[in-house]
């Protein structure tokens, strides 16, 4: 492991590493550090990268970036925690998360590996080629589970029923370790079809968002 | 409150039902009930109310099925748990749910909101025309988070990822208050055009999952 890291960005990922590393004891310094993290926005990466003299370590937490971006550098790697990130929070938030690793030679694949798990972090190998699409999945898992949840509380207040309510349950799907429940899971098309009605008398502009997914649920409900 | 009920039906919600009734020192009994709890099958809510003599309060768990269900009935109501159960688990599924009551007199929505409370559900009143929409948004909310976990999954599997690497991040969703973060909250378009390639090239039946939530999420973050 290196003992000094130079952590470049202060925004949601940044702090959270930035605390972790010096709970951990590492040396935190803007000269002379071994590693040089980049937590900077995805299309920052390529600019900052080229703007650092080649010789330290050089790495990046973001999940869909391709290691170019690290050019010219060679001994670099990325590290990307699978997680959601906020600033009203500590480093606690890394605690137990995946990190995919995506390395070049077996040297940045041990950093990366012991940098992951210096963090609290869970780590795993990617491949440079997979990113995009493994970042594609983080992001139908994270930023749509956002908006299927709005989906579901704009129908629910539509009814008049308190929003808040839905959150027991979603909670509750992922302990239940996503086991497929109600209408579609039964077969029950005269409940689908009352959906329908509703959803497009009241909220026609769901109603794609509902088929989409009712489609692909029954999918996955004739598996 | 009533003293003794009748549960019909043994499956997911009865069970769970009947299990914490019994806790609570009700008298569940095949006969001369006060109450008859109907936790049967939508489909099957109108032909088993049909065979109930009239006399007894009666009502069912279902979640999009009116009131007119329970017909010739007259002292009735809806207790929807707006819950995901199943047979692994027991009545401690119940703690902390909300629960819609659907009531036709102050009578019956008392008698609902007593139920729920001793059941140890959240009770909210639920109007008897919305409840097709109130329960085509528990859908989106629960069975169509698994459908969303299937696609991240599949996309994260193909990758080469541990599909079980996306739990803490959508726990942490929800722990997060649902705040937007991702590329589609940035306008990274370039990453989310890289998606959409890398979904295209090797996953292409998820594209019109991807495409309907990612507009969704982009109308999303606009507002």
């Amino acid at each position: 492991m290196v003992e000094s890291i130079r952590v470049i960005g202060a925004g949601r990922v940044g702090s959270a590493i930035s605390a972790r590393l010096s709970e951990r004891g590492i040396d935190l310094r803007e000269d002379g550090a071994e590693l040089v993290l980049l937590c900077v926005p995805d299309g920052a990466i390529a600019d900052v990268a080229g703007r650092i003299e080649p010789g330290p370590w050089i790495a990046h937490t973001s999940g869909g970036t391709p290691l170019a971006a690290l050019d010219p550098h060679r001994r670099r790697f990325g590290l990307h925690p699978l997680q959601t990130f906020t600033l009203a929070r500590g480093p606690e938030q890394l605690d137990g998360s995946y990190s995919a690793i995506t390395a070049e030679s077996n040297e940045a694949r041990t950093l990366g590996f012991e940098l992951a798990e210096l963090l609290g972090l869970r780590p795993f190998e990617l491949a440079d080629e997979d990113r995009a699409l493994y970042h594609a999945g983080a992001v139908v898992a994270s930023n749509f589970l956002v908006t299927l949840h709005d989906a579901a509380a704009e129908l629910v207040e539509a009814a008049g029923a308190p929003p808040e309510a839905l959150e027991p349950l979603m909670r509750r799907v992922i302990e239940n370790r996503f086991e497929l429940t109600g209408p579609i899971a039964r077969g029950d098309w005269e409940t689908v079809e009352r959906h329908f009605e509703a959803i497009r008398a009241r909220r026609p502009s769901l109603e794609p968002l509902y088929r989409t997914l009712a489609d692909a649920t029954e999918a996955l409900a004739v598996r």
